[in-house]
C-alpha cells in the first residue's frame, strides 16, 4: 500500500479498546435481567412518555473511569434516541464531584436504563481504580500491576480492559492464549524441563510459555530451557530479589501472592517486571457514581 | 389430593434455593470464556488423559460458603464423570482449613474447570459472607439486611441467592416484581398521592408497592394511601427512630444509604424491618479458597 | 432532582407497554422459522426488487386490538426501510373494516414479513378481544378478570400485555414473583397457618402471598394469618358471596374455575375482587385481520 | 446394503414424529420463562426435596392427545429423575377421565414443571382435537384436512405435527419449501402463466407449485401450465364442484376459505383433495387436561 | 389488489437471494471467532481511531462471485459507518484484477473485518466458480448442474445461495423439504413401491418424492407408482442412455455420483435433467480474491 | 501437590484435543440445519422405530482422519444410545478401505445423523490430509506446516485442530492471541520501529510479535528491536535463503505466499521454521469417506 500517514502515528490510544461485539450481548441481557416478565412497572406507570431529561453521571468519590462506551450502549440499547455524550475517557482519574458524562432522552428510558448503566460503569470503574492504586504505589520501579484468570464469570474482557484503563496490564484472558505451568502441571511432568518440552513439543510458535518456580534450582533449570517468563509465587522479598539477580533480564519476571496496598511498593522495589493481582478482578469495590437528572 | 404428610413440612430448608436452568447455561459460557479459540493448553500437552485425582476445596479464611451447586455443574460440564462431594450446604459457616467438598476425577478435567468453579464459589461466598457480617451485627433486632438490584451485571439471581445464603433477604429482583417509587417519580407525579394513584391504576394485585420518602410529611401520606412499605433513605438515627414511631407497624420499613459494618447496628436499633445494602453484592470481596489436589 | 412538571403526570397511558428487548429476539426467531433454508421461494421468484407497495391491516370482525408495536417490529426486522402507520393504539375497540394500521415499503419486504406479523397481531388482538368481552359483562362490579399462567408457552409476557390492552389485570407473570399456595402445597404444609409460616420465614417483604381456600374453615384461617389475597377455586355463587362477606375487605378475593362468558356476570356480582379466566390466553381465537395492498 | 427386513416394513408409525432438537430449546425458554428471577417460590418454601410423588394427566374432556414427548422433556428438564409413562401415544382418542401419563418423581420438581408441561399437552391436544373434528366431519370423502402458516409464532413445527396427530396433514412448512403463487404476486406478474415461468426458473427440481385461481380461465391457465396443485379460494360449492371437475384429477385441489365444521362437509364432498384450515392451529381452544397427585 | 403492474415483471432477478436473517448471525459470531477474548491487538496497537481509508476488492484469479451481500454485513456489522460499494453482482464473471467491490471507511474497523469478509467471499465465490466450470460443461445440453446435502456444517443456505449465483440449481436443502428414498429406505422398506406407499401415506401434498435406482427393474415400478424424480446413482454413460429413454420424460431424471469436470459433458449429453455433485460444495477451492487499502 | 508420577509424563497425547464445550452446540446447529422444518421425512416414513442397525466408517482413499470425536458428538446428539466405536485416532493415516469407526444404534437415527456426521469427518480429514502432504514434502527439514486465519467461517477452531491432526501446528488463532504487524499496519506506523514501540508499549507479557518484512532492511530493523518471529511474504527462495541467514537464529522465520506442493519442499530446504497456507484450511477437498450398515 502507498498510504503516506507518519505523522498520524503517534495519535494512537494508550489504552486498547473493546470491540462492541465484545459485549453487545451482555449489555442485552443485563437489561433483560432487570427487565424481568413485565418491565419497569414503576417507570411506566408515572413517566409520561414524551417527557425529555438530561442528565449527569458524576463520581461521587475518587477513582479511575472506565466503562463508558459500555454504558453508553446500555443507554442506546434501551432507546436509541439517547444521547450519551462522555466528558472524559475510560482510564481518566475523577475526584469527587466530577462530571463523567452528560445524557438526554426520554425520562422513561433514561430511569430504565440507569441501574444497569451504572452497574457496568460502578463496576469496571472500580476495577480501574483499584489497578490504578496499585500503580500508583509502584511508581518510579520497572514493576507493572497485571491481572490474572480470578475475574467475574461473563466479565473477564470488560474487567482486563478495565485493568488497562487503570494502567496495568494483562496476564494471559484464558487457558488458551498462553502457557502457564503450575506447581500441579510440574508435579506430573516430573521437572520443569520434562514439562516445557512437552509444552514445547505441542503449542504454536506464537504462544508465549511461563511457568512457576518455587526456588532457585527450579529457576536455573527453567532459564536453561529457555522460558519466556517465570512466576514467583509467594516469595519474600528477599528471595525475590535473589531470583530477579539470577534472572539479570533473561526473561520476564513475574511476582504474585497475597499482593497487598502496603506490600506491593516493596515487591517492585525488588526489580520484578510484573506483580499480579487477583482482587483487582475479583474484590475491587465498585467506584460510586450517581446519575441526577433535571428537565431538558 | 389426599397426600397426608404432616411430619414433613418441618424439613423444608430454609434457604430457596435455585434451578440449575437459572445457571447452567451462564457456566457454560464462563468455561468457554476460559477455554477460548484452543482450550487448556498447558493441561492438555502436560497431563495424561487416564490420570485420576482427587481434590479438596478449603477455605483459606472465615466466612460463609454459597455456590456449592454452581461449583458441582462446573466441574460437571467440564467431564461429567467428575465427582463434587459437598460437605456442607450453602450458608454454612466456615473457619481457614475448613473442608468444604471434595472432588475425584480426571486430573486434566479438575485442573480445567478449577478457576471457574472458584471463580464462582468465592464470588458468592463472599457475597454471602458481607451479609453474614452485617446480620451479625444486627443480631437480637427485627432488622434483616436486604440486597438491592446494584448488582453484577449477568449475575443477579446468583447474588441474591448468596445473599440469602448469608442469612439476609432479598428485595426486588427488577424492575418488574415489585414497585419501588422514588424520587424521581415522584417529581413527575407531583406528590405521593398522585404516584400511587397512578400505579394502583396500573398494575396488579399481586405486586408490592413501596414508595421512598424524604420526610414525614411524604411518610405520613403515604401511610394514608396504605402503602406496603416506605424506604427511608438516608435519614439519620433520630430521623429513623421517629419515622419507625410513625408508622406504628402499619407498614414495612426500609432503611438505606451508606450503611457500613459500624452504623448497621445502631440503624438497626432504631426498629427498622429491613436495612437494605448494595455493597454486599457490587463490593464483597470474595471469600478466599483453595483446591488442593492429590492422586487417586 | 428539581424537575417541576405537574401537569404531564395525567398523561401516563393507562396501559403499561412491553420494551421491545422483551420480544425482538422472538419475533427474529419467528420470521426465521417462516423463511426456513431458503426464504420467500415464491415472492422473490415473482416480485421486482425495486416495486414498493401500501398496504392497510384491517379489522375484518369486531374486537379489541393488541401488538402493533410488535408487528412494527416484524415489518422492520425484514425491512428498516418499511414505514409502519398505526392508526388506533393498542387497546382500541375495533369493528369490520376500520382500518388498524398502514404501511409502505418494498413490495418483497412486505408479503415476506405479512404473515408473521398477522399471526402476532391476530393472536393478540384475540386475547384482548376476549378478554374485553368478560370486561364488559362485568362493568359496573368491582370485579378485574385477570389472567393466570396458563399461557402458550413463549409468549406469556406478550399474552399479559394482551390482557392488559384488553382492559383486564395480570395475575403473577411466573412461579417467582409471588407466592400462591395451592391445594398441593397445603396437603404438604398440614394448614394454611403452616403453609404460611412457612413461606414468611423464606421470602422477601415485597412478595405478596395467596391463598387457595376451599372451605370457610381455610378462609378464616388465612384471614386469622394474614394474607394478601385468597382463592376461592370452583365455589358456586353463594359460597363466594358468604366467602366475600366473611373477607370484609381484610384481604383481596378472587374467583376462579370454569368462568364462561355467561358465568362472569353472576360471579362478578358476588362482589369478589378478581375473577381468573385461563381460557382468555389459552383459548381465545384469533382476531381476524386482513392485509391489502395497493401500488404506492 | 444386504439387509433383508421386509418383515418390519408396516411397523412404520403412520404419525411423522418431531426430533427432540427441534423442539428442545423452547422446552428451555418456557421453563425459564415461568421459572423468572427467583424459581418457584411457593413450592420450595413448602414442599421438602425428599418427598416423593406419583401423578396422574387425565383428560378432563373428549379430544385427541397430542404433545406428549414435549410434556416428557419438560418434566425431564426440570428433574432428570422424573418417570414419565405415556399410557397412549400422540393421536390417540380420549374421554373425560382417560387416563394419558403417569408421572413419579420428586414432588417438588413435579409442582415446578407441571404447569409447562401442561400447556404444551394442553395446547397441542387441543390443536389435534381441532383437527379430528374436521377430519371425522369429511369422513367417507377423499378430502384431507390441511393446516396453513397461520399458526402461533415459535411454535409452527408443534402445531404441524399436532395436525398430524389429528389425522391432518401438512400444508408447507415455511415460505421456502413450497411455491404458493396468490393473487398479490399473481397482480404483479400479470399472468397465471407469466408468474408460473418467472418460479420456473428459479426455483429446484423437488420444489412444488401451487397456484390460487379465483375463476375457471385462471384455473384452465394452471393446468395448461402443469402445476402441482391449484388452491381454491373462497369459492361456493357449485364454484368447487366445477373446478374439481375441471381439473379431472390432473393436479391436487385444494380448497380454502371460511371453513367451519358446518361447511367442512359439503365442501368435502365436492371432490376436492385438501381442505386447508387456519383456524385449527389459531384459534383451537386447548384440550382440558388435569394433573393429580398422591404420595409415592 | 388492484395493481397494475405487468411491465415490471420482467425485472424479477434470476438469482433468488437470501435474506440478512439468514446469516446476520453467522457473520457475527464469525467476527467474534476473530476478535475473541481481546479483539485486535495489531491494528489497535498501531491504527489511529480517526484515519479513513478506501480499499478496493478485485479477483486474482477467474472466476465468478458469490457472498457480496454477506461481505457488505461482515464490514457493516464491524462499523456501521463503512461504505461499502458492489461494483457487480453475485453470479458475476470475473478476471484476474477485476475490481469486485470498492470500501470506505476507518482504517481500523477495515482492517479488522478483512479477513472474515474475505473468508465468506472466498468461501462462497469458490463455490460458485467451480458450479459455473460444470455448467460450462455442459452448454447445449439439458442438464443442470445441483448441488447435495454435502455442504458444510453450518453453511448450507450460503452454499446453496453460491450454487445458485454459479448458474447451478439447488436439490433439497435438508432432510424435510423432499423425500429422497436411498437404498437403505428401499432395503428395509422391501420394494420401491412399498417404500412409496409409505411415503405418500405420510407426507403432505407439496413434497416431492425422489428415489434411488439401481437399475431398470427399479426405474420402472418407480415410474409405475408416479415419482417425481429417480436418481441414477453411479450409472455408466449406456445405462444413463438406457434409464433416459425409459423415463422418456415422465419425471425427472438426476445422475450422480463421481461428476468430475472431463465427466460431466458425456453424462449431460446423455439427456439427464439434473447432474447433482458434492464436491462443488464440499471440496471446491476458495475463489482468491484480494483487498488493497490506499488513504481516503 | 505432592503427587508422584514422573512414569506417566510420557503418556501425554501429542495431539492437543478439543473440549466439546468448543463444538457441542456447533454440531447441534448443524443437525437443525439438517432436520429444518420437519425433520427427516424420508426415515421416518420408511424405517420403524425398532430396528437396530451396525455400520461402518471406512476410507474410500488415502488421507488422514480428524474429527472422529466430533462424529461421536453429531450421533449422541440424535440419539444417545448410539454406540460409536473409534478403531483409529484422529491423526491417523489411512488407505482406502481402512475402517475409521463402528457404529451401532437405532436405524432410523443412524440414518438421520449420517450426513452431517460425515459432513464433519470428510471437511476435518481434508484439512488433516492436505496438512500431511504438506508435512510429508517437507520431511528432513526443520520447516513446520502452520495454518493461517483464513479458515471457514464458524470453524476455525476445528480446522486449526485439523491442521495439527495432520502434523502441522497452529498460528494464531485470531486477531486476540499474538500480534502480527503486516504492511498496512507499518505503512501506518511509518517503519518498523515506530510499529512495534507502539505495540509493545500496549500488550501484555504473554502476547508474542511477528512482523512482516519485505526485505532485509526491514528484517534487521524487526531483529534489532527483537521480535519474536518475522513474516517473510513472497519471497524467491535465494531471498528466503539470504533472511535466514541474517536471521541466524534470533527469531523464528515464517514463509508465506503461493505455496503448492512442489514448492513447499524447496523453500523448507532454505531452513525457514515455519511454511504458512492458507490452503490446507480454506480449499483443502474433503477425505471420501462412507457409512455402510447390516442388520444389528
Amino acid at each position: 500500500m502507498k498510504v503516506e500517514s507518519p505523522e498520524v502515528g503517534q495519535e494512537v490510544p494508550r489504552l486498547l479498546p473493546l470491540h462492541p461485539l465484545q459485549y453487545r450481548d451482555a449489555v442485552t441481557a443485563a437489561l433483560r435481567e432487570d427487565l424481568g416478565h413485565a418491565g419497569d412497572l414503576t417507570t411506566n406507570a408515572t413517566i409520561p412518555p414524551h417527557l425529555r431529561w438530561r442528565g449527569t453521571i458524576a463520581a461521587r468519590q475518587p477513582g479511575v473511569v472506565a466503562g463508558l462506551e459500555v454504558a453508553r450502549h446500555t443507554f442506546a440499547a434501551v432507546d436509541s434516541s439517547i444521547r450519551f455524550d462522555a466528558r472524559i475517557g475510560d482510564g481518566s482519574r475523577v475526584e469527587a464531584g466530577d462530571v463523567v458524562a452528560r445524557i438526554e432522552g426520554p425520562a422513561g428510558a433514561l430511569l430504565t436504563a440507569e441501574r444497569v448503566a451504572l452497574n457496568y460503569l460502578g463496576h469496571l470503574s472500580g476495577v480501574a481504580s483499584a489497578t490504578a492504586l496499585l500503580v500508583a504505589r509502584t511508581a518510579g520501579t520497572r514493576a507493572r500491576i497485571v491481572c490474572t484468570r480470578k475475574t467475574t464469570p461473563g466479565l473477564r474482557a470488560l474487567e482486563k480492559y478495565a485493568v488497562r484503563a487503570g494502567g496495568g496490564a494483562n496476564h494471559r484472558f484464558g487457558l488458551d492464549d498462553a502457557v502457564l505451568i503450575k506447581d500441579n502441571h510440574l508435579a506430573v511432568a516430573g521437572s520443569v524441563r520434562a514439562a516445557l518440552a512437552s509444552v514445547r513439543d505441542r503449542v504454536g510458535h506464537l504462544v508465549k510459555i511461563e511457568v512457576e518456580v518455587d526456588n532457585l534450582e527450579q529457576l536455573e533449570e527453567a532459564l536453561d530451557c529457555g522460558v519466556d517468563a517465570v512466576l514467583l509465587d509467594n516469595m519474600t522479598i528477599d528471595e525475590l530479589t535473589t531470583a530477579v539477580a539470577r534472572v539479570g533480564g533473561r526473561c520476564v519476571t513475574e511476582a504474585s501472592g497475597g499482593i497487598t496496598e502496603q506490600t506491593v511498593g516493596p515487591i517492585a522495589a525488588t526489580g520484578v517486571d510484573l506483580i499480579s493481582v487477583g482482587w483487582i478482578t475479583h474484590s475491587s469495590p465498585c467506584l460510586d457514581l450517581g446519575l441526577d437528572f433535571e428537565a431538558s
